[in-house]
């Protein structure tokens, strides 16, 4: 993939405002080794696909935090839009309460590593 | 699972409002061979989980149509709950762009077979 | 692989108590194409996996349909199981319980269809 | 959900029985921030689906330790239930015969992580 | 997602080589109602990802049919792309071995259900 | 399973070509508790299917590489196919890309997990 300037600076205000992260966080963790993956994270995603008026970003992060929360394997990036989730207005009770509902859908297990996530941001963000 | 009387008439009224359904009808699908599993849907997810206050009737659906179309093993629940997320005030565009913002998270075949039942739900309402 | 005339008796042998079927359905359904695959699920699967006495026919059984329950992806594989716990001594109700008991675990439409495809597969037994 | 005391004492003899935990245990892991799926865990799942005579409680592990060795993203849960089969008499080469037989169809890995999960199970229990 | 005339244009293209499609096919099956999903299927898998000279086409579909055969749940799909593997040099006999190599890694019904779509997309094949 | 001594040979050949590992690699982690398992792994895995030529050694581990990253369940057994696969000549950079191809299929978190079980076989190789 190619870097587009226009995109990329689009994404970057956008991952700043949804995750709290700078464009740099991104690049440090996939920029060394896969820049295709970099450009396709913060401008595919964050400056084309979040971009869309169509769901307000309170919703968007409901729908990645469940998607991620479903999946089972996605731990890191899990936290990440429980964080995310936060930023953009989810309240904690809410956030637990999507674990809940998970539980009958995706399974016990994933609202209960759900849950195990919501404490841990939720208890980095009460130390900051 | 024993059935339990007031928990099932607070699931009768819930499963009629999100998704328009009699407890007639998981009866008929259920009930002749797994009463268990009937009472389980009815009574614990209708009748006790979705009772929470602590998300409104439509972030509930997102969450709950999120799940599925990530799962990609449930379609038949998958257009059900479409209908009930309609039904919960969650626009067309909204369900759309849900599915579009699973492409990146979930895979783009969940996405496509997300629009897929999308459309299949739409046309049976535009129909009616 | 290469197929081997003792094991694939073996496998012949066991697939027909646990399945009920013939070394030829597993022919006609993959020996055309995949020679290989055929003999991995006769003579690996049946042949030697299938032979060990550290599990009875009845729990390999109940290990297999949960399984296939769980994965969701392998419909046709989860009726054929079905058919074949039945015939190694699992009461109906018990298959109808396991899926009771998958609800929670693998989640409800894993339950729900697992209990369909054990309609199935026991009307189809109730009409020979 | 609301809490039921009779609900409660009998998912809190069943756990018990199944896993040897207190309720104090869940309490402890889920109560802080959500009592409901501490409610969900205990009553509904031990209270409720646990209690009907229609699996015996070892093949009822088994079944729980086969869908969670299947799913491969509840590590936590399927050690306590390897525990759990281990008290209501699943012998330990079943347990690994179990992995076995997931091996063609959960595939190797979820074999391989099944007797990891297993040997951490065993050596805890041959140090008490 | 915004359309851009150039992405299109090369996505365009690379959809023809790698698949056989026209972007009218799919226009059809996304535009009406997921426009924006048709944008990233065509400009952003086709136009951008595909475009990498990293891989060479050949590689490139069988990591797709892979991770399809794998996933399970995008039946559709795999079809398409078993197509585009023809189109794209990889022999039949090699498709059929990729789904025996995947037996014991993503399981027996994966590789079951991925023979059945190499046979009606090459008995597809045979008649045009 | 039985071992047959022809047949553990050519495994134990196998996988040192492939893995660059020694049988007694295998029976270290599983011999002890699961020897069944280290037996269909050293020699129905490595002494059966990976001897048929129908794929050529790299394509075989491209296929197994994506087929563990799109499972996302499987971490150890990934890092050890990326390891195989740059011994049977797969590239840095197709590693690389393999994952990237991923993103859109099997959603972005494994091939950000993917690069990550990349960088740290890499990095142990650069070490050596």
């Amino acid at each position: 993939m190619q870097s587009d300037p226009q995109r990329r600076a689009r994404g970057a205000q956008k991952i700043g405002e949804v995750l709290g992260q700078t464009p740099e966080q991104v690049e440090r963790s996939l920029g060394d080794l896969a820049p295709q993956l970099e450009t396709y994270v913060l401008e595919t995603i964050y400056g084309e696909i979040y971009q869309s008026p169509a769901l307000d970003a309170r919703t968007r992060q409901i729908v990645t935090v469940t998607a991620l929360a479903t999946l089972g394997t996605a731990a890191p990036q899990l936290r990440t839009h429980i964080g995310g989730a936060l930023r953009c207005g989810v309240a904690r009770e809410e956030l637990v309460e999507i674990m809940m509902q998970l539980a009958p859908f995706a399974g016990v297990a994933a609202a209960i590593n759900g849950i195990a996530a919501c404490r841990e941001v939720f208890s980095a963000a009460d130390k900051t």
